[in-house]
């Protein structure tokens, strides 16, 4: 279907069929004078394919391709991508910052903060039991909102708490120390990376340093958090209520006590989903760039791990 | 207690005891040379008694102050003090406009609003279910909200709403025909005033009128809505979901079927409660104006009815 010299970029993730589909067009409309190739038509050109764009892609996927220059990933986060040892250690891979994506990621912590804040979970258990019961209502400045991450995420998510009024702050890994920030914060929101460094971060000792009655909003990775911890937080009253969005196992299995757990809400790894419309523009954007020879934005750094 | 000299000020509401006595620490510590009289004991001083603080009082509460000037509710409704035909029909009467309300009510609209967009009720019965179920994401400004009511809430509503990127409008009675806004509005916030023009707004009529999957957000008065058509509405899957935070009885009595409905969220009249603190400056600023012969913001006008 395309001309024979147009570029050819392969295109591959752990995608269903449905979802490939979707990236496909999207991505074809973006770049109409790429040749989108897949895995096997990939290596048939391999002496042409210098771009891949990725999400998740199964391991191994990226070799075979002596010439390949440069890895666009669709996900902003690329631990899993990095975790393939097949991936040339020397290859600069550009992760995905979409300015619809973190719009989304706004609204989910928003919304998550402001229902901590005011209780509307707790609102929601009453109206199950039709109890009528207003409680207390604290103005926002008497909230302390702590963002862990200062990407672009964790930065846009602060900006928007701020304006409504939240006592917020941030924390990255190479700032002050966890143990001096903790204590004030009734509210946490992880926007980190998964590195070697944040993996199990939001454990039985960063849950006991909060102060009684504190909320999570887990939007990043599940496997920043030790899941047997934050029930034991839970259940001791200790932690007031926990929204997650992601997950050590996704989807999360049936029987996992989250799901039927009064203080836990879950969202099934929704809280920003890839909007493949504006996601395709700004692989356009980026791969015309690198076509040009220009500098590419938001390369990850592999010692750091994101 | 107070010293004889101290200026007279009426205070009366259908509080309860706790209550009334948070308001009468908070608005003594406000006002520390007034001294705070209640139905009876302004009797007694009938001929000082030249202002009354009120909070739905009960019917008549007003009687018999012949040298009554002003009233100042601490309710930003009035609706039933103005229903009290012994309230003097010459009497001015201050609205509470409270900057911590209206923040409050913004953070209310906010987070519903951000959950209908984004289908985080939807999300809640399927954790239930222990369903793992993403559904699609539309972008802020894809999603039209209509504000009703172009008041101090209504206005900081619209303004943030807008903030975040949604296709925001209002409506005020007086304005544009509803049947002109209600076909493009997905998601509805009822700040509305109750009036006899308003009362019964949101009925079949009106829930027709709107797109199918359309949201209701009603943070006003639950005369507003028709319970029955609503419920009609939802049970035809016209409406997706309604947000209700006030209903024509309060408390919503132990058997109204909101209380157990999938596509119902119930607050017990907490979108935004009085902050004794904040309200008793506001009142504080009030009557010192008042009394230094300044003209009085937010007055009511009875002939509009708010």
């Amino acid at each position: 279907m395309n001309a024979a010299g147009n570029t050819p970029v392969l295109l591959c993730g752990n995608f269903e069929a449905q979802e490939h589909q979707a990236w496909l067009s999207a991505l074809s409309l973006a770049l109409p004078d790429v040749d989108w190739l897949d895995v096997t038509t990939a290596r048939l050109r391999a002496g042409e394919v210098q771009v891949a764009v990725v999400a998740n892609p199964p391991l191994g996927s990226l070799q075979g391709l002596p010439e390949l220059r440069l890895v666009h990933s669709l996900w902003a986060g690329v631990d899993r991508l990095l975790a393939d040892p097949s991936v040339p250690a020397h290859l600069p891979i550009v992760r995905m910052v979409d300015p619809a994506m973190t719009a989304a990621m706004v609204q989910t912590a928003l919304w998550a903060v402001l229902a901590l804040h005011r209780g509307y979970f707790v609102y929601g258990q009453h109206q199950r039991q039709a109890r009528w019961l207003p409680h207390a209502q604290l103005r926002a400045d008497e909230v302390s909102v702590l963002v862990l991450g200062e990407g672009v995420m964790g930065h846009a998510v602060r900006a928007a708490l701020a304006a409504q009024g939240y006592a917020v702050t941030s924390w990255r890994r190479d700032g002050a120390p966890l143990a001096r920030v903790l204590p004030q914060a009734q509210v946490v929101v992880n926007l980190l990376p998964l590195t070697a460094e944040t993996r199990g971060l939001l454990n039985a000792d960063f849950f006991a340093a909060l102060p009684r009655g504190a909320g999570i909003v887990n939007l990043a990775r599940g496997a920043h958090v030790v899941d047997d911890d934050l029930l034991n937080a839970l259940q001791s009253g200790h932690l007031a209520h926990a929204v997650l969005d992601v997950f050590n196992t996704e989807p999360l299995p049936p029987a996992h006590p989250y799901w039927q757990h009064p203080r836990v809400t879950v969202l099934p790894h929704a809280a920003a989903l890839t909007d493949e419309r504006s996601a395709a523009t700004v692989v356009a954007k980026n791969l015309r760039a690198f076509w040009r020879g220009q500098p590419m934005p938001h390369l990850v750094d592999r010692v750091r791990g994101y």
